[in-house]
């Protein structure tokens, strides 16, 4: 094996990222060597390659991003024993601590001491990611290669749609990037009697029609609120998936909420959002849940069994296939808002 | 409007049953009359003409029986706000008591002082029923008249389904009668990963194909857990539906079950079942529950969503149609084995 | 039985209301006439005394003001079958409409037709009151009559407190008016490990400390995240409770839930709520629940069971005890804001 | 630190074991040495030293048994963190692999692959025990020594009673040796409404007493099902917690326990019991639960929060308190059927 390899390096704290060699990483006693397959591309990695504010404050250059992928087991350290050379994998790059009270009762999705693989170390968008043993999620080889890439924004969705009853419950999506537009497809895989999919650009509303939403609504035009009145029954939907991250988005989702319903917020938002909690909350008797990564590892299995019995259909939200090496070009493309997901491959790996 | 009707009647303390003209039945302030459109007839109604000994024990002649049918709302009391003549409907035939514990807490479907519609009281095979405005279901006049005729066992599939978590989880259905049938399709219309179908009657298990079930399967000749346990990893299934009643079929859902899972039983059995507490319970940490009838009504707007949408292809099971008047020939069909599910239709509803 | 009683009348679109004579009510065939023992007073009754802004908007005068009592059943129509003449009784003031999908499914609480006797219709304060059968909760005599006569508000507490988990959990109480008040004794009562009461009027948390609140913080002189860190291991509390509906108040909630927490608001408020979604609820993938009325009937069993058992001390919060003749005189001490709960007495209830 | 210590020695094949002098074991990079300050015995411990069929099975001695204690952190291996010198600790003692399906979502305490320390491994009953940082559980100082030494049977208890709801409900334990007692506490710290204790032996009914249970019944005098009835308007319970594992106790779970209850079986036993599931389980629409160990670690934060806020008083069920020298004079106390929990103490630990 080469002790070099190419890889997409944030090499200062400025704008910009370049792909050049560096050495292959070295890996621990219970940590894995993994030869990078798929890449993917999140909204995160363009705020650490345009180095927003967020990214000022939470990035130490140099670093390697990326933190969706998919790959095979090339080595691992000696206290390893769910994986074998060859093994098709990928990971959940949010590792936790283990030991805090939140780690140690089933929440360690909210850990507050978790370190994120290619934002706070080395990533994926190389030809070789070292993960930890207890992250690492070996997959059958049946789950498609792309899909494998995704699961990290899959799972959001997932973790998402799951978070409450959804089976033959109305649904609406507020915001379909990647994750609104997978969100739209587990909850039909899962029993969602109709999706309503909200949102105001005009190639977004596209996708969301490709994957099959029931209702594709334009709140720059369309009255949302009526529409889904109307289709409802007057009651509203029974749960909102709000992927959107903006106020008015925020807005609708307690508008079109039915009473007794639910509300999962998944999409930050940097702005604050004024309520009135006696209409919006308490007299309605609902629900609202911040939702944050994935659950480890219930997410895991369930998104897994959905992809290898067939049930997700993803393949309108892969816009993009580009070599690594051509980084910035991914970039490019991905501020069109043309592209949804752009999926990354090192040399040699297709 | 006649002032009578055909309908079938169980006139005496013996086996059979026979069609003849009735008094159409009055409706009191709070009840609604029915012009039936379809109905479907159950195991309980041959129990009913057959005569057997839990016959002999509930019924009450002169009956008329059925307690599956849709049809059109053709009068009401003059207490009955929710529906208008012309109104397609089902009901609800368990009528609770709205008065114990138990109908005061949400769980009216195992209320102790419930009424039969069609066992305790006239039922649907006729060209009328009157119903209580508390347990007639309006439905939307998109769902099917053949579907919308057997929610009764559609809705019993659909509470044993929904009693716990199903998607993305693996599933083994014991048992492929109409319910068993049903609840195939309505795990996979919820994202259930993976559906074995066990059963021993080879007619039943070529619907079971028809169905969809991923894996079907024949105790008499495969090797029912050492199927489940290669496909599930070694595990086992996440859930089991029993729909047999069988003894062997119930100890078969005690193997094949992993540990944590769940094991919901709805056929009912009058043999007893041995067990062993530790093994079978204890150590694997699973949950048995009892299931009965429908949740009222969350039941039913689970399922008329889940219709409603599309989600359900039910027609394998929709075996016979046949004219009210021929009733004792559709009895005769059920006795062979080879029909599922059998509709009869009062003269002059196709 | 005279055919006349004493009660509370407000009897003109304006402040004020008057003790008078009036007709005994007439009771239906699904109805109950019920002798009041004791009745309590609400706010919402210092609303309608006052005739605020919603008060002019809601109530229809002349009304019988009242939602709050118990006292013996004296006669019923004909229909009715759940009670007795002398049955001990109280009842559930909100009359949801029975038929709405809510209803239908174990949400009547939430009932978007809800009709409130002694808002929407005459209630409590006052010689007699007529009750629907569907609303009345015949009582256990070994629960005492001032226990008996708060069990709306109680029932509030009930059922915010028991909305999610509470066993061996922190639990803070933000704002200690009545139902603040009761939330303090059921939490206790149920296993809450710590209670944090937080009010900002004295006489308020003197009668929090009579309550047994484990830490008593006033949020004008203490630091109250500090305080509930400290006391947390830097966590926060698992649970809120939301019960004074001010802003400030809100904003500590959000303050001091944990990471994984719940905040359930019951308190209205007519100030619109600025929240930061991302760092106020995704982050930390709290869920924030509103909360409404009583679960119809799980909280009216709950409470009369803990009752029953003598699981509540609840006289602190039992602060006047008056005559309904002297109804003005108790609507003064409401507004000096050291009096909890008055109740009333008619004439020859005691 | 002395190089060697005392310890119960189980070396041969054969019933008995010995109390002498060992060398302290060694600990790895991610483990704890623990000073013991008080073991307590558990009837796992007396089949082991009665050396009985189970024990021939399981048991590769020699071994120190011993899986109930608490002590004092005196060391520990480079990577452990969440303890130091001098810190309060116990142990979940039994290991769980943390790589199953099983343990990545959430269900350690049912691992397939689980170890117990003093069972598969070197236990407790010893000056020192080894302990994975894993399975180290933190006490807070005000948790009083003999309690923090009877966690593990009393995590059984807590994580059996939170298996459902329990507040403000009925519940039934059938059979009373130290952990059905020690639930008795735990329902009632939790707001259990009334609490039956069920037992044939008479000094575990006066235990019982001690603990407070409403009503102590004898199955070989009272009629139990009766008696509850009574005592519940007719229903049964709504909870049994079955601690018995006699196949006449389980036949009094069902019997007692109301429509919709749930009966959580914790004790284990070696006879096949015999249902009729129709009207056992189904037509009651009842859950039946099996429980094993303590989830990891929710129920560790449950118990040690109780403790610590004061809301247990387990002094009845603590019988005896014995030297670990004189360790088969507590074996020969255990078998008096008079004993329930016996403490031993190391040399200089008191």
């Amino acid at each position: 094996m080469s002790k070099t390899m190419m890889a997409v390096v944030k090499a200062e704290a400025a704008p910009g990222a370049e792909v050049r060699e560096v050495k292959v990483p070295d890996y621990g006693p219970a940590e894995v060597l993994v030869k990078v397959k798929v890449a993917s591309i999140c909204g995160t990695d363009l705020h650490i390659y345009e180095w927003d504010r967020w990214a000022q404050n939470r990035i130490h250059p140099p670093l390697i991003p990326g933190h969706e992928f998919c790959g095979e087991v090339v080595a691992y350290g000696k206290e390893v024993t769910s994986v074998r050379e060859g093994d098709f994998v990928s990971a959940e790059m949010h590792v936790a601590c283990g030991k805090c009270l939140l780690c140690r009762t089933g929440e360690a999705h909210i850990c507050r001491n978790v370190k994120i693989i290619g934002v706070d170390a080395d990533g994926a968008f190389a030809d070789y990611v070292v993960i930890p043993e207890t992250n690492i999620c070996k997959l059958d080889p049946d789950i498609p290669q792309e899909y494998a890439s995704i699961l990290d924004p899959l799972g959001n969705a997932v973790h998402t749609v799951l978070a409450g009853e959804i089976a033959a419950r109305t649904v609406a999506v507020t915001g379909c990037g990647p994750i609104g537009l997978f969100s739209i497809a587990v909850a039909r895989a899962v029993g969602a009697a109709q999706v309503f999919a909200i949102e105001i650009n005009e190639y977004r509303r596209k996708v969301a029609h490709q994957m099959k939403a029931d209702f594709v609504l334009d709140p720059a035009k369309d009255d949302v609120v009526a529409n889904v009145k109307e289709q409802t029954g007057g009651l509203g939907v029974d749960v909102v998936l709000e992927m959107a991250g903006h106020p008015d988005s925020i807005r609708t989702a307690f508008d079109i909420v039915r009473s007794g319903g639910r509300i999962s917020l998944l999409c930050l938002t940097s702005r604050p959002v004024s309520l009135n909690f006696s209409e919006d909350i308490i007299f309605k008797g609902i629900t609202v849940q911040g939702i944050n990564g994935r659950r480890m590892f219930q997410t895991w299995f369930q998104m897994t069994a959905l992809l290898k019995a067939g049930k997700l259909d993803l393949h309108p939200v892969i816009t993009d296939r580009i070599a690594l090496a051509d980084f910035p070009k991914a970039m490019g493309r991905l501020k069109t808002g043309e592209a949804s997901k752009i999926l990354l491959y090192p040399n040699g790996s297709r």
